[in-house]
């Protein structure tokens, strides 16, 4: 009976995106744990950059200043 | 001092119908745990169906498949 | 598709309440909304009174000088 | 590596009110318990008055009947 | 700046399984949204079986019935 | 009417520390915000370290490794 919940800022986010998210999800939790997929729900939460705070700051300010959350390469 | 969230699919739910769940669910526990129902709090959280996945998919999906929630009669 | 979270400090909360508290929210839930009770989840969970703040003070604290959660009757 | 969620009726919350929850509860955070700040997030979570029930209403209904949260002086 | 929170009832899962967990759910966010690891933070929180309700039950009661969440085959 | 969660890794958090978690915070919400401090509740949760995710390592394996969440100096 997995729930997950997954919180991240709004930063454009698209419907594909989320569907990836929830199956690659759904399938780890179905083999890492043998849980059948009709018992795991997952929750996608987005959050205004002024609603997270990051080391002490909005991520508004963050992103204002130019650092972003991307991967490093 | 409890505290509840309710995290459901937006989907019409409509105002008195919040206020049927709070004032129920208040009542419950009160009744259940002897609390001081002002000590009790409640938050209702909906979620848009492109954010919800059950059994790998979006809710958005599954609706489009007529696939519902609805209670079996 | 209805999750629910229920914290509550940890005060002897038997087996029994918690069976009423999730057969009393499922079926609230059920009438209220519609909903397929099979797409419902509940989740107690128990805070120690160390760990739960009310009005700046720790509830293990409240409790030692006599404050309670209960209904005033 | 704290993670603090705060949630709030949706009353008129500015940016510069957010900005000092942020840096005030990482500075906290820092000071207490000695935290490297860029481990510390914390997310805002602003609540619509119909979605949050207290003592067995909704918040909207309380300030309809002109019940506030302010603090008394 | 992804937070995720994994609940799942407390029946045996080991370190190593939520290791897989822990790595597969920060590689799949790190490919499909494009963010730096070190600002993923992931959460799994065990619930006793007494404290989670499916369908109305407690599913300490639902396992007593032989009613188990593993995948069919 | 503020609820917060405080979830942190397991490591020793004290009585007193976690006390003064709730007295700031409370504090800083009723200075910020002017709320009612008898509508603030806080909630504290320890994770183990086995249960913390970070950059798709658990803490666990992070404090083998040397590495501290401590504030560099």
């Amino acid at each position: 009976m997995p729930y997950v919940k997954i919180e991240l800022t709004r930063e454009g986010v698209t419907r594909e995106q989320k569907q990836q998210l929830i199956s690659g999800i759904t399938e780890l939790i179905t083999e890492v744990l043998d849980k059948d997929p009709n018992l795991t729900h997952i929750v996608i939460q987005e959050i205004e950059l002024d609603d997270w705070g990051f080391a002490g700051e909005q991520v508004s300010v963050l992103r204002e200043k130019g650092i972003t959350a991307q991967r490093k390469k």
